[in-house]
């Protein structure tokens, strides 16, 4: 008996073929689900150099193993793709209520193939897939799309594209349950090009939990931590993600206009930080599907009500671009959810576009601190309309069209988050060295670099720094692949998921095991990128941040010192000295068959 | 207002001088406390090359800003001296009520010089200091003494040696609280050589909480948190330290029979585990002052009751002996706790004779798996009798008189404790860079290593090592100084402390800042260890670590390699490739006037 009872559904859009088949146990113990099974197909889905928005790409929607057991925070799952922002390997993934609905409906996986001669949906219920027409859909905004489509939490779950998606917008992201984002890397732009508008799920079959007494038992000792953990029982449900703002600001390491600062001005980082959204705008909070620590916020202003804004987003349209008018920020982030755009990389293209703007490389009325113009721009950037056609494929496409590729502040075409990587070192080398380009949720440096959990180490030290990163990343990529949120492992430590693994699936799951399908998911992820044609010196940063030295504050003096972490990375990883993983190492990961020429 | 009230002790046991004095500000700020503030005051009290048994050798007994608190095992203190075993620089620190009983006594340190003409025992009340003739006392045992000079748990704590100290051995311990020790490199050997038998001491005022609001804050969380950790709230007050026992053997690293097989055969590791000893022998748990844990074990058998035996304890007169006998295990223990030995230099040492026996190179009856010579072989070597008086000082030295100085399995000639590098290599490094010799205290990496608290990193990793192997031995030097129990830190992060200290002295203290301080009592040691002669060599294992393959079990084929991870310890460190701190890492960490030469 075994945990492993996966189905793999497979739809052809050009053909309207549908199968189903078996997932197999070797992957699966491989590769477990979420992220890592989504690497798994791609790299035999999709051959090198195919255009990400060619009916040659997939879309890989994927499940884990605690996927709707109710194990806290089992509510996420994950896309995987071929991105058109990047040409880089992209896997996005989202909480709320769909991936629960969707492994409920049946199924682990589900691969789209092809592209549909005109708008359709997909409905998928126990009791059969249906194709339907989209056409008077096509064009409507997410949260019109999600009720007309019959949203409802706990039975019928929308998963759907916006006009930005529709509209090819290499910076649009996948909605589900209205208001969430698959958001990073483009996936919206690929849905988009297969004439996808929506995927409609309904299930009702609950997962099989194997050892049901060690499952309540891990069920039992991880509430007790969760409610333990000052971030998961205080600051997270108090204050959301933006709770961070001000320690990020105070450190001097919130990118602020473009990343020529590092410190937002006194003030104005408080004026879009966590408490002040608390105090000022909080309707309520709320919580994914099965998760004791509901981080969601609800807000409100005079312009409309939402989810959010999370702290990447409230920095991306803030300090990133100047701004420290909260209502407006507030007002962004509704309409990106609405068009369906990633926050980050909307917010940041925009104040790319203000850089370039005032140094005179762009014409447009778009400058520092203009709050005024975030809603019109990026209503125009989901239109691709007027200045918004040229921000609607991210900072790296605009930033090189006016002749200042320098200023796109991304690592292989992905906008970077919100911490600036000259006050946290590590996080440069994590923006820089990430598969699907700059991220912070590919192992984060904030709890080691700057919070002190589970312990503290020093920013600005490059020496040994690349050892942390190393562990975060292997150890990021295994809990994406289970799929559960991160913010759980903020409190409870890996030891604990092997051990639910291994009560879900009745498979002994050891620590080191889980941590080295992380490992094994990272090398694959970098096999699929140099097959692509990536290189070492794609792993690098903005040439401001590796040159320009901060100019004041608590990080003044400091660039990002790449180059050694790099190097000092390589060799941990077991990689040779071109960024290229030795063939003992990926014997040792049971990669070998996985060639890249 | 500040919590740097601090009082230091200073008694002249030839002049019978007693000085007080204030502890200066900046050292406390700086080292805190425990062993760091050990550290600096034997930095300028004892030059290199002095003999660590004459009377220009001191003894500094500290408690740190956080002992009687109140906080969390705030009960620790520590004791710092040259050591008569290593020649190195030496802390070790206990547990139990007499650390608490000193700092209401009005103290943070108490300074022991010069040697008495004939034995006395010291007197602390906050009345005053008084000088007594212990001549009836010399000769008796640590729970005769004990009881003679009146200990009672809560006003009025003994410390003392057994006849190990009185007769020099350079592996006694110092006792107090009847059981508890203060037990690795030789500190009893100090004792005795100064004729010094006991302090007992008896206090009455409570250390001064600047913010009492935020303290009481931190007891809530802390409390909070060690419910919440598995370690903290099960396995220690279950199973105490042994519920190792199994684990450690299950993985091949259980050093069995002096190091020769790296673990210990079916069903003999279990009979002396944690499991067992609960099963069969516990009579109950008891836990130090202001500790919720409760990890000691009152054991009995029909030779005896006390308490312990500790994991270390039962490794070192279990699987290092080849002997499976826990009664035999438990008494040896006793013995030891009453003759005032350190536990695992003793049974190490004894493996050590076993194995020199068997290759016919020392002549006793000695042999792996003798339980019945335990006993007695323990009470020659406290009297200096017969084989014991060979055994006495320590396996560094036996082997080397009995021609095989590389049976001792010991680092700069303190015996290693019970996990062997082969199958955890950053323990390797650990043991090899641990400034008092080997020692697991000064940053153990069962945690990573093994149980993955709070990361699980690869055992066999070499490449990227040094950094977390750096990172706990800072940590562990922080916490030794602050001071409280390690096993605090395996459920509640540095955070915490940091937070607790700024509650009670009033100074704002950051993580990091704390971290530092760790880092700065590191490097200080080394300085010092530089002064008397200590060079890279001494960085080393035993040659059979490093070039004897692990023949059988999850770690075989592994040897340490050492070398590697050594290097780059050196350089995260910020030494130079001879482990000479640079001058640039002094001057940071606040140390450019403790010049070597």
């Amino acid at each position: 008996m075994h945990g492993w009872a996966g189905k793999i559904l497979d739809v052809n859009l050009t053909t309207r073929a549908i199968q189903t088949r078996a997932l197999d146990e070797t992957s699966a113990r491989l590769f477990l689900g979420g992220r890592g099974l989504g690497a798994r197909l791609l790299w035999d889905e999709v051959g090198a150099g195919i255009d990400p928005l060619s009916p040659e790409n997939v879309l890989i929607f994927t499940t884990g193993p605690l996927t709707a057991t109710g194990y806290q925070t089992s509510n996420r799952f994950s896309v995987s793709t071929k991105s058109p922002l990047t040409g880089t390997i992209l896997d996005a993934n989202s909480g709320g209520y769909w991936g629960m609905q969707f492994k409920r409906a049946g199924y682990d996986a589900l691969i789209v193939r092809g592209r549909a001669e005109t708008p359709v949906y997909l409905e998928i219920k126990p009791s059969g897939i249906t194709f339907h027409d989209a056409q008077t859909l096509w064009g409507k905004r997410v949260r019109a799309t999600t009720h007309a489509l019959g949203q409802n939490n706990h039975k019928r779950n929308v998963l759907c594209i916006g006009p930005a998606g529709e509209n090819c917008s290499r910076i649009a992201a996948i909605m589900n349950d209205g208001e969430r984002a698959l958001a990073r890397g483009g996936a919206g732009a690929v849905m988009g090009s297969k004439n996808l508008k929506a995927i409609v799920v309904e299930g009702n079959t609950r997962p099989e939990i194997v050892n049901q007494e060690l499952f309540k038992f891990m069920l039992y000792e991880t509430r007790k931590l969760l409610r333990a953990s000052p971030l998961t029982s205080q600051a997270l449900p108090e204050f959301g993600t933006s709770v961070v703002m001000n320690i990020v600001n105070t450190i001097g390491a919130l990118p602020t206009r473009n990343f020529q600062q590092s410190q937002f001005e006194a003030g104005r980082a408080e004026a879009i930080a966590g408490e002040t959204l608390t105090e000022k705008y909080l309707v309520k909070n709320a919580a994914c599907w099965a998760c004791p620590i509901g981080c969601t916020r609800i807000s409100k202003t005079a312009r409309g009500e939402g989810e959010g804004p999370e702290y990447e987003t409230l920095w991306a349209f803030g300090a990133q671009c100047g701004i420290d008018d909260l209502p407006a920020i507030i007002e962004a982030n509704s309409i990106c959810n609405d068009l369906g755009l990633d926050t980050i990389s909307a917010g940041s293209t925009i104040g790319c576009a203000m850089e370039l703007t005032e140094r005179g490389l762009l014409d447009s009325d778009l400058r520092f601190g203009r709050a005024d113009l975030l809603a019109p721009t990026l209503e125009a950037m989901g239109a691709r309309r007027g200045i918004g056609a040229e921000l609607a494929d991210g900072s790296a496409r605009l930033a090189k069209q006016f002749g200042a590729p320098e200023l796109s502040m991304s690592v292989k075409g992905l906008e970077m988050p919100a911490y600036d990587p000259r006050g946290m070192q590590g996080q440069g080398l994590l923006y820089a060295t990430s598969n699907r380009g700059a991220c912070h949720m590919r192992g984060n440096m904030l709890g080691l670099e700057v919070l002190g959990l589970p312990k503290l180490i020093d920013r600005f030290q490059v020496q040994g720094k690349s050892s942390f990163v190393i562990l975060h990343q292997n150890s990021a990529a295994a809990i994406d692949s289970l799929v559960i949120c991160k913010f759980t492992n903020m409190g409870v430590a890996e030891e604990y998921f092997a051990r639910v693994l291994t009560a879900v699936t009745g498979i002994p799951y050891a620590t080191g095991e889980l941590i080295r399908v992380g490992e094994r998911v990272w090398n694959l992820e970098r096999l699929y990128n140099l097959r692509e044609g990536f290189t070492r010196a794609d792993d690098t940063l903005p040439p401001r941040l590796l040159n320009d030295a901060v100019t004041e504050g608590p990080s003044q003096g400091w660039v990002a010192k790449l180059e050694p972490m790099l190097q000092e990375y390589y060799r941990v990883r077991g990689w040779d000295a071109q960024g290229v993983p030795k063939p003992r190492k990926l014997k040792e990961l049971g990669l070998d068959s996985c060639v890249v020429q």
